[in-house]
This record gives C-alpha cells, sequence and structure tokens, in this order.
C-alpha cells in the first residue's frame, strides 16, 4: 500500500476531489462519495463499482487502516492535513475518508431484454432524498435498473448517494434520457409503460404488473408530464384512503416496487 | 377580522411564536406551523384542530388576506414588520405567516376499542422526516392512530409536521408512551403485537394482518429493542432480495401499512 502525501490545497487531486464532492461527480462520471460507509460499500460492489482515489486526513489513518489495506492495489492513496481535508469535504462534520468511484456503465438496451425486466423511471423527480430512498427500494426490490430522465435531480447527487444506501454502486443507473427516446426503446422491446397516477381509477393491485414492465414515477406535486404518459399503456394508482392526498413520492415508487415483486412472487430474477 | 400590530421582539406572543417555532410546540402542546399550507391544512381540520393564534408579516397581508379571511374569529391574528418576523421564523425562506394550532387530545383507551384498529407504533426513530412520512402514510392507509414511545423524535418537531404533509392535523398522535404501558394496553384490548423485524423468516405478505393490530416499526440501524419484540405475537419482515440490506425506516412502515390496507381489501373503516 503506497500513500502519498499532498499538502497543497491546489494539488490536482485535492481540487478534483473538492469539485466532485461538491457536485457528486468528476467531469468524466466518477461518483465521489464520503465516509467509510459508502467507501466500504463501493469496495464490496467490485462488480460494478471500481475505487480510483482514496483520500484520508492525516488523523483518520489509523482509525482506517483495515479498509485501506483491503482496496485494490491499483487504488490511489492520498493524505492530506486534517485541516485541508475539512476543506474540500461536502459534509458538516467529515468522517475523514473519500473515493472516488468509477460505475460500470449500464447498458439499456441489454437490459430491455432481460426476461420480465423492472425498469424504474424517475421523471422529473427534484427531491435528491426521495430519488435515493427509490433508488434503494428498487435494489431491495430487484429492480432491473433506474432511469432519470432529462430535468431530474442526479442519481450522483451526494444526497441521493446517501439515500440510496450504497445501492447506487450495486444497481443499474442510466441518467438523463429524453422522454421521446426512452418511449421508443420501450415500446421497440415490448416493455409496457406503467403511471403512477394518483387520480387513476385503476389501482396497481388489481393490474397486472408480471411483464416486462417501466414504472413511472412523476414529481408530487406536478405528477407525470402529459408528454409522457400520453403513452402510458397502464395509469393506476395506488389506493388510499379518501379525502387523503398522497402519499410521498419515494413511497409511492416503492410501494408499486413492492406490489410487482409481491404479484412475481418475490423471485427477483428479472 | 381583527389584527394587533406588534412591533416589539419582546412582546409575549411574539415570543411564544419564536420559541415554538424553534420547538415544534408551545409548552402547553400547541403545535407551531410555518407556511401557508400549513396554516389552510390546519384551518381544513376543524374537527380535530384548532388555530389559536396567526402571526403574519407586513409584506405579506395582502398575499394571504384570503386565507385569514376565513380563520374563524376566536383566532388572533397578529402583524409584525418582515424583519421581525424573519427573526420569529425557523425557516430559511419564511414565507409570512404562522400559526399556533391545538391538536384535540387523542384518547388511547376510545381508539384501542375500534373493530379492527390499525395502530403504527414508532419506537425510538430519530429521524424527523422519517416520522413525519410514516403519519402521511398512516393517514393515507387509513391507520388508527400515531403512538410514539418514549425516547422517539416528537412528531412535533418541525421537519416531522413538514414531512406529514397535514397529516398531524386529521390523525390521532399519541406520543411519548412509556413501552411497558403500552404493551399492558394491548394486551387488554386484546390487538396483536406485530413487529416488524428484517431478519424475521415470516414474511407481511403471508401473515395476516386483518385483524387489530399494532405495528411496531423501530430505528433502521438498531432495529427494536427486545423489551418489546420479546412482547410481539408476531415477527414480520418484508421480503426483499437477497444481498440487499434494508428499505428505509418510512418505506418499511408505508409498505406494511398498505399491506395491511390490502388484506384489508382498502375499505378503511378501521
Amino acid at each position: 500500500m503506497r500513500i502519498r502525501e499532498l499538502t497543497s490545497p491546489t494539488n490536482s487531486l485535492v481540487k478534483v476531489f473538492r469539485r466532485a464532492l461538491a457536485e457528486g461527480a468528476t467531469r468524466e462520471g466518477w461518483l465521489a462519495v464520503e465516509g467509510p460507509h459508502l467507501v466500504e460499500e463501493a469496495l464490496e460492489a467490485a462488480s460494478t463499482a471500481t475505487i480510483h482515489s482514496v483520500l484520508v486526513s492525516e488523523g483518520a489513518m489509523v482509525k482506517f487502516a483495515g479498509l485501506l489495506k483491503r482496496l485494490s492495489p491499483e487504488t490511489e492513496i492520498a493524505q492530506v492535513a486534517d485541516k485541508l481535508f475539512r476543506q474540500v469535504a461536502d459534509t458538516q462534520n467529515p468522517q475523514g475518508i473519500a473515493g472516488l468511484v468509477e460505475l460500470a456503465r449500464a447498458n439499456l438496451e441489454d437490459i430491455l431484454q432481460r426476461r420480465d425486466v423492472l425498469l424504474v423511471v424517475a421523471c422529473g423527480l427534484q427531491d435528491p432524498g426521495n430519488l435515493g430512498t427509490i433508488l434503494r427500494s428498487a435494489e431491495a426490490f430487484g429492480a432491473s435498473a433506474l432511469v432519470t430522465l432529462e430535468n431530474t435531480v442526479s442519481p450522483f447527487n451526494p444526497k441521493a448517494v446517501r439515500a440510496s444506501a450504497g445501492a447506487i454502486f450495486r444497481i443499474p443507473v442510466v441518467p438523463k434520457i429524453k422522454a421521446e427516446n426512452l418511449v421508443e426503446r420501450l415500446r421497440a422491446s415490448r416493455v409496457s409503460i406503467i403511471a403512477a397516477e394518483r387520480s387513476s381509477p385503476q389501482t396497481i393491485e388489481k393490474a397486472n404488473l408480471c411483464g416486462p414492465a417501466a414504472l413511472l414515477i412523476g414529481r408530487e406535486a406536478a405528477g407525470l408530464p402529459e408528454e409522457i404518459t400520453r403513452h402510458a399503456d397502464l395509469r393506476l394508482s395506488i389506493p388510499i384512503r379518501t379525502g387523503t392526498d398522497s402519499v410521498n413520492a419515494a413511497t409511492a415508487a416503492s410501494i408499486l416496487l413492492y406490489e410487482s415483486a409481491r404479484q412475481r412472487g418475490f423471485r427477483y430474477s428479472y
């Protein structure tokens, strides 16, 4: 294990970390994560996530020695003074470790060919915590991938990554697709387009969610844009009590995923 | 509509608002809410919520004139300068209106007598956003009440109130119950104690959730304390994909509520 010591705030790796931790990803699309939990989750997802660089604060070297030893020999490890780490970190109480992680590219064409594929499509969601929670549920209920349309908060946003509890490293993510492009590809692969729409009289538990499907989740207030729902094969609501307005967007997505998994017998091979 | 003008930051109502907005409630337990949405939700829940006082910033008087006119003649309305309102407010971008709301006292004994009662019991949750999301789902899926144990974040915490999207005004809340006290009362009323436990081999969709039940939801990391689960009639998990860790605590509670409602035929009379 070779450890570089970096002392200058203008060192290029320090600069890359600072910008990437604030924005969630580097210019080439590598994910920037902070804290031992996320670094560890990335390490354990070795087949889909490659840790290129790790930045450690001097004071945290002993505490994270075990974690650092488990890193691949290809991973670059750099140490900085505690004060410099705090300047680079995006969190209020930085824990002294951060990493740059390259995720395997998700190939939507391959994913769409899977038997009984189940996609979650985030359409315009703005709350990164909600998107991360959806990612976490998508993984738990065996979804094939998460797709985000343009004008949707980035799944690489630091808050989304934290809320995903590591799911971002393990479930394929296809970001920033144009709606018309996605619709075309779903049609070509005969994947049903299912829009979650709270005003729909047809409810999720009575619909058939067993076949290849893309579940469209909109923003809470605005709902799904008409340019997408007009292509939907099904518009489904969750049957909530009359007089109540709606559930949280991440909750709605999670319940739709649960209901799909339930109908599929919780087999999770899709 | 009589409007008092308050100019001094040491005026007693101004002081009550400032402390209550920071803490979520006044000393006598009246809820402090900020923003027109929550004031409106409280107004619409007239049978369970009484708005005692409303504080408005000078600059927002015209914008909220319609809302103010709909308030009960019993509601005290006070106007302050914009600068003073910003000092009193707890949010970063205050919208210029806040209210003190008394909720009808929930009587747990009466609630426990209801046919097929469905309680949600938050056991030690610390994240106010999660607790608020659970409140919202509890209302949507027709739960009879939300109970919180001691050592659980307050349902009157401002973040919990915001995440509840107004559900706090409409669903009975019984806060800060001692675990042994609750267990005794559930036993006496023959309400099943159902613990959500991710390691349990028995899963929610195979259990019977139709009878009178209390659903126990724990903290994500720590789970439920053994002093409570040892009294559980059922310990149930959500059947997620092998190798995934768990779903978010609010998501787990919402899915358990959805599954209960599904088994009960979404009739919502409990």
